[in-house]
């Protein structure tokens, strides 16, 4: 009973908002659409929720918030190829730039947080936490790097340093993947409490899981496109808009996902879904669009403003430094959240 | 018999440095001075050591130390906040970035040292090690960003990001101590090694203590006044005097209270004099400051300059690596004072 | 048998290769005198590493590499006074930066990553690697903080402060071999697995292993010299040969010294050799190299340039970042050698 509420809410949102989004008719004022959007992400963040949980029964904790991460990665990606497409190299490093902090902090600690209020203590495999850390770094250093070098290279040198990076990245992320997937699997799992039945057959899971990643792809954007109007006239900048806007809407339904994991003290997951989402596009989806880049005739690189490397290094240092001895509380969640938020007044007042 | 002679001796140097610094008689010259308020430090310092010993017995390590810190940022938040109304903001930031490495450095590096030249290793509570790793780097953050910003800011955003990042940090620090007094303080607390008898009753020794921290403000502000002289003649920059001198002399007596904790090997007392007490200065005192100012009419920014945030920085990270597995040695006593001294060449040397 | 042969292998390449190098025969074309070396240079590094086995096997897997990495140090040092004594203090100063890096990335990193595929987790003494981790970011710090404030000195100032940071940092790496040799010695080792026999008798180990010390020094600046007319004829940057190539070849030997410890799971000696070399030259070799500089007539001073500052700070933290659980796997070691080359591209580039 209470599910088919849910199944027809869901539909019905997302079936509003599509209408609101492609019609735009004169009746569906910004306000409007907003507010139509914001009701369906929170149904389809529902949805991705319950996909990724009754997934992560089967599949472990780490598989789950993977898979939730990928398909959610996987959907910006593909509206950063458009971007670098045209050419808008800035706008897309200003998201990316979002995204890992909005990950490493508002997610994270969100869901550390809330978590934390439900539960004295939370663990994840501390194992993990400590790998993480390193990629964390090795993250900030690869950003930093270029940046660091390009005022004394030429366009060409620059071009050039940022692809091998590029390739070298991609390189280590498809490593990590064999050997936190494959070779070493089991030391970095979390031990499996199985406790109630899934939602759904496994098979079902996997379905639902990318069905929901794709209602959530779509929703995400429509949201995202309500804001422009708020932006124009609000007179935000760019940066504060790419960097802390979009990252912070467009990707609520990941945030509600990380966070529901945590409340039912499954960390890993929502560990999974925070941490290891940003290191995803920090080693493996932004290196992809500087290589895609290459394709469409100009090299987009891979030197980021002081900014926005102060705000991933920054990201990063308190994230690893929370996150290292893999147990979580409350009050560290407050931490992430406190960093964010100056983060967040800097940026918007730049 | 000793008592009676430790009392008299306390009383007595107390007394004639207070008549040396009012009168300012011209058989007081400023090496008798000096020396008096240095007697007088001492036995107040012996005072102050016994006051929160015997308050750590009753109450634990870590409120005993976490009284002892407040109460002499009490004594120097009130100095700081005649100096704020003077608009003496840089002698202000000096003297706070003193406080913090003097306290991260100096006192943790001393007890760390002579500590564990007596104990072969000595041990604290690890999760507290951990929590208090991440406050530092909040605070390294909290006072970076605006120096890193402010080069993009106008003089008023300047003023609006410090205004409302002390805002945030005087929250965070409360909920610090919800967090660690109230929610997690037993998860935070060292194991209560019972052994001995208090000097005194519970209720005297927290009279005994804010009677030693107030003798400890007065005299301390006396020594620092002695230095004056010396200062001039020897021609010392304000930052070194304010970062250094009087970071050294004016907290002679916690220093001494740290020490003797770790003499006994209650390092938990310890460490949260040293970074208990640097956590304070920047997560609370330095934002109050920034807010008091608001009333005197003419707002105090949370700018350093990039010598104080790099001598911060150094500091907090090399006792954040220091103290992060909750054991100490000799050697990481070493470490902490080596710092301590390269910090404190290069600032005499500016 | 088998080991007749291969000391009549080490005795001819090495004594061919001293007659290339020396009488400079036109028949030795560049291309044949490198072939000759690289070849003697496996020998020598074969004998090295099992003169450093069987030291290991009587005294420890920690004094093993610490002889290993003193013995090889002390070859940089000789050779480096020569170009203090010419004044060449960049070439120096850009050598001492790839000995720092090229001992915590490539050689840590190869040794890690091939110990790692043989074993899936390999460990060596958790408070050595915390203790390792905070001499790394004194290190950093003390390379860092007169390059930071030299842009407010004179000349003469950046001069007191190099020789007053050389004096502290040698008295500080004399008191580390005082705490990590004596006073905390068993705190710090390995536990002891004994199997199998060693290869000579205690006396005759040590022999070996300063006779095979010795020749390594020979056999490696004989390749570095080879290395010449590449370099010239590529037109690579003297901070770029400095750096990284004389570094990767001229340390061949105790590169594969240490992987062969981590090949026979000595995780703790090859350890030793890579980060215990680091930090012996950090904070010995080139502090010993600013005061002898003094005997000459010309200070060295302790000012590194930006991008050598930032190369070594990088390999500190991601070594700190990797190493301080006191455990290994494959992939941390590829970790390591993604930064290593990433800087090596960059510095390749400038």
């Amino acid at each position: 009973m209470k599910r088919h509420a849910f199944t027809l809410g869901l539909l019905a949102s997302f079936l509003l908002s599509a209408v609101a989004h492609y019609v735009r008719a004169p009746t569906f004022s910004p306000t409007v659409q907003f507010f139509i959007s914001a009701v369906a992400i929170i149904f389809v963040a529902g949805f991705l929720g319950k996909a990724t949980e009754s997934v992560a029964h089967y599949a472990g904790e780490r598989l789950g918030g993977f898979l939730n991460a990928t398909f959610g990665n996987a959907a910006e990606l593909i509206i950063a190829i458009f971007l670098v497409k045209d050419g808008m190299f800035e706008i897309v490093k200003a998201s990316i730039t979002g995204s890992i902090i909005g990950n490493m902090l508002l997610v994270l600690g969100l869901s550390v947080l809330l978590g934390g209020l439900k539960y004295k203590e939370q663990t994840f495999n501390v194992k993990l936490a400590g790998h993480n850390g390193s990629l964390m770094l090795l993250a900030v250093i690869a950003l930093f790097i270029p940046a660091a070098f390009a005022r004394s290279f030429t366009t060409q040198e620059t071009s050039n340093l940022s692809i091998i990076v590029s390739v070298i990245l991609i390189i280590a992320y498809l490593l990590w993947l064999v050997f936190s997937m494959i070779t070493h699997k089991n030391e970095l799992s979390d031990e499996v409490v199985e406790h109630g039945e899934a939602a759904w057959s496994k098979g079902l899971s996997i379905v639902f899981l990318i069905i929901a990643t794709a209602m959530v792809a779509f929703q995400s954007e429509w949201l995202v496109h309500t804001l422009e109007p708020f932006s124009h006239q609000y007179g935000l900048s760019e940066l504060f808009v790419g960097a802390f806007l979009i990252a912070i809407v467009g990707n609520a339904a990941e945030h509600s996902a990380a966070v529901m994991m945590a409340r039912k003290n499954k960390m890993g997951a929502a560990v999974e879904i925070a941490v290891g989402s940003s290191l995803q596009i920090a080693l493996f989806v932004a290196p992809v669009l500087v290589l895609l880049s290459l394709l469409f005739g100009k090299t987009m690189d891979l030197v980021f403003t002081t900014y926005e490397i102060i705000a991933i290094g920054v990201a990063a240092f308190i994230a690893k430094s929370i996150s290292k001895d893999g147990a979580t509380t409350w009050f560290e969640g407050v931490l992430l959240l406190v960093v964010y938020v100056i983060l967040g007044i800097a940026f918007f007042l730049v």
